[in-house]
């Protein structure tokens, strides 16, 4: 599973054979099976986690018992509550697998000391979190302006890769428009 | 004006006095009239940003033409867009003064001169960052999930004193609901 880390940290930011070996000797692996839960609402996070391979999803279970979600993590990418680890308070989210699911992780503590003898770990890990803002930010100007059309042709272009692999019903649950809705625009779009 | 930065900066992170000198050296003081842009769509964002007297907003025009507000920053709070400052890339976004303001500036490589001479004013940055995305994530998650009702009621217990100083529209703009939709919740809670 750390292979896969390691590969993807190489590529993404300047790291030598010591800093590589140091994230190992630090890192936490773990195997999940679908539907387990990697963190569940009220419980701390207490990890720093990368997805090697799978498919996490995040959600948040809203007043009226609704299931929102909030991220997809595929392999690849990162899943965690970055205010619930900072400030070690408890999440209002959840994480599951949504496919039998390899990870990567650390604890705040290694990931901070990580970050203290790694320079270009950390000034990669504030890029991913600039990122992060914008994408969020991008994703909440489209909840509050666009149509459900528009919102469903962004999701295909931003994640190309998804839609095959979750249920309508989440792809749905994630751009915050009704079922019916999202099967009516799919039909259009097929028939054209 | 750096007088209320300086006052705001102490509060928040550990700095000295050189420190705060450093600071004051390398910032642009700046004033803006009402209705004045601090940033325009498709210019690149030069500055990180202090709001130290008056009123910004941060909005985007949406494919319709309509205009749509992505964030209120009062005085005490900063504006900027991270990711064309960043990566130096034309903005989305414009930044106006909605209230005669004053601001504190300084330009990317002197912030990043300021990180590196000030190692608490970088752990303080990251700490306003990942505080920004949360507060970002619990806007996305109550623009797709919530009702009108209870995204009104969030922003007034988020936003207290916002309310007053903004026109209703603006707020539905905030809120993603229209404008009829408002004042109905607006008349309701009045009679209540």
């Amino acid at each position: 599973m750390f292979a896969e880390f390691e590969k993807y940290i190489r590529a993404q930011a300047k790291i030598t054979d010591e800093d590589v070996k140091l994230m190992r000797d630090t890192a936490i692996v773990k195997t999940l099976r679908r539907k387990e839960f990697l963190l569940r609402e009220g419980e701390v996070c207490r990890y720093k986690t990368f997805v090697s391979k799978g498919f996490m999803r995040t959600f948040r279970i809203s007043n009226d018992g609704t299931e929102h979600i909030l991220q997809f993590s595929p392999e690849n990418s990162w899943t965690t509550d970055p205010e619930s680890l900072e400030h070690q308070t408890p999440s209002s989210n959840n994480i599951i697998a949504s496919e039998p699911s390899e990870l990567v992780m650390w604890t705040k503590n290694d990931f901070n000391y990580l970050f203290e003898k790694i320079p270009n770990l950390k000034d990669y890990s504030q890029k991913l979190i600039t990122r992060n803002l914008y994408l969020t930010r991008q994703r909440m100007f489209t909840a509050i302006s666009a149509t459900a059309e528009e919102k469903y042709d962004e999701f295909i272009q931003m994640y190309p890769g998804i839609i095959s692999r979750v249920p309508l019903h989440m792809v749905a649950s994630f751009l915050g428009v009704s079922r019916e809705t999202l099967s009516r625009i799919r039909h259009v779009q097929v028939k054209q």
